[in-house]
């Protein structure tokens, strides 16, 4: 039989629960709002405690987090959002409370980190070692692997906050990010879109110019990642990528803005193999948490089982 | 006794040779212009077999190499210079004449690869698992290491070459980089100083406005390096960075652009702690190939050694 963990997307807005083991064996799902601490978590807590008694015990909690968030397990305040500006949850401890729940190995990383671990294990991304994965959504997030891990150094990654290229002439829009006004996400999120426009993006029509300025901003991202890390593959997800016409405009930027600078590059033609949607689709947080749940329970790198 | 490596720091200009250990063990040096490839690489064929015949068999051979290279070890070309403008360089084969005469391991990389190396094994980066290796001189070029190795993907990192804001009105300067123009190195490369100012940037007095306009993109750089890979140290070497007064400079610019976004940063304080000079001094580039010679010996990791 196997194993059962829990898996927690934990966003901004909402949060995501899932028990069970993996793509097609999700037991239970619940979706709650991401009202207070100490209303979210318990009402979390008590779902997966009922999930206990119907399927069984879990091996392992999995939580894929906004964040900023406290990665350092020598750190005092590991497994705590740390410095959020959605009201109430700065400085909350998000692991300690599952912890003492359930007695069982947590698994906590920023939502884009998990979301990769889980195309990593059951999507587009197996068998990489090197690759980034972005998502658009109400915000930007970033995660991926280097060498076969999770990218992490001093915190985690917060590729969205990156400094780009801003052509105030060509759009003078100033940006909606709180503390830097127009770095990628400020210029290239959701709701930078519909500030800009005046109506929800997905009103938009796929001819709208805003697409092709979207398209700039997120290539211009994407050529600072490959030049960064050098990337065999870039997964992009999240709300504003399901404007599917977004897909070549971006790789279409990537190879302009690179002009040949990057000859390996060229071995994917037209990128369409190398910019991707992520295979897990709209589970991939979910999914995600629950792959680092596994990874948690097991430490075993992704890819390396048989399931 | 100490084994002995051979270590080729090759560079656009310049390459350096050294027989030895480590630091304070280097036997034999010798710079040779980088004429033609026809030229300089059987002259540091020459200088190894007489280093040899006074010194003893060398265990492994590490190039640190100017770029683009194809470091893809299942490739045809593996060891070759690629794309690069340097006339008659472009598709080099450069470790292959070098397996040829010596019949040993030669290890091969990026010269900032192998300067993080370097540093990761002798100098100020030992026991640094996640950090960043910056050279700012005739060109910009980074290196350093995700999860303790260094960063390799589909190529290398070609961090010199990343996109970022650049103020028309405040410098009008269009930047030199024949790909791209104003990247970070086509601002802040030496020769992007010596073309705006006028002047060699050595002649250029430490209170001249250039220095701040160069600590800002910098800066600029460093903050897309931390937001995308959560560095635990950034070393700043190379021929523009002995102006020491660039250091406070752009700890001040990095802590103003993430504006309090990422507190752990501010464990640094003002970050002395965090952008630093490297330790290895003029030596960094040749040590570190003798570190690429080490690792193709053994694969070890760096800092796993006693010496």
């Amino acid at each position: 039989m196997n194993e059962i963990y829990a898996g927690i997307e934990a966003g901004g807005t909402k949060w995501i629960c899932a028990n069970g083991c993996g793509p097609g064996e999700i037991y239970a799902q619940k979706h709650l709002h991401s009202a207070q601490p100490g209303e979210t978590i318990p009402a979390v807590i008590t779902f997966f405690r009922e999930q206990i008694q119907v399927f069984g015990q879990i091996e392992a909690i999995g939580i894929g987090c906004f964040g900023p968030l406290d990665l350092d397990i020598k750190s005092g305040t590991y497994g705590f959002l740390t410095t959020t500006i959605k009201p109430g949850w700065a400085n909350t401890d998000v692991v300690g409370p599952f912890r003492q729940a359930f007695q069982v190995p947590v698994g906590f990383d920023t939502d884009p980190n998990a979301a990769a671990l889980g195309e990593a294990t059951w999507g587009v991304a197996r068998g990489q070692n090197d690759f980034v994965y972005l998502t658009i959504g109400t915000g930007i997030g970033g995660g991926g692997m280097v060498n076969g891990r999770l990218i992490h150094g001093l915190i985690h990654p917060e590729m969205g906050h990156i400094c780009i290229p801003h052509d105030l002439e060509a759009d003078p829009f100033s940006g909606i990010c709180p503390f830097h006004g127009d770095c990628l996400e400020g210029l290239a999120c959701g709701p930078a879109l519909e500030a800009r426009w005046g109506q929800p993006p997905q009103s938009l029509p796929p001819d709208h110019p805003a697409w092709q300025l979207e398209a700039n901003y997120l290539a211009l991202g994407l050529v600072n990642f490959i030049l960064m890390m050098a990337p065999r593959q870039i997964i992009l997800g999240g709300g504003v990528m399901r404007q599917g016409q977004l897909y070549p405009l971006v790789r279409m930027k990537v190879l302009e803005l690179l002009r040949g600078y990057l000859p390996l590059l060229q071995m994917f033609e037209d990128l369409a193999d190398y910019i991707v949607p992520p295979a897990l689709g709209e589970e991939a947080g979910v999914l995600g948490a629950i792959a680092l749940a596994r990874l948690a329970a097991h430490d075993h790198p992704p890819g390396s089982t048989q399931d």
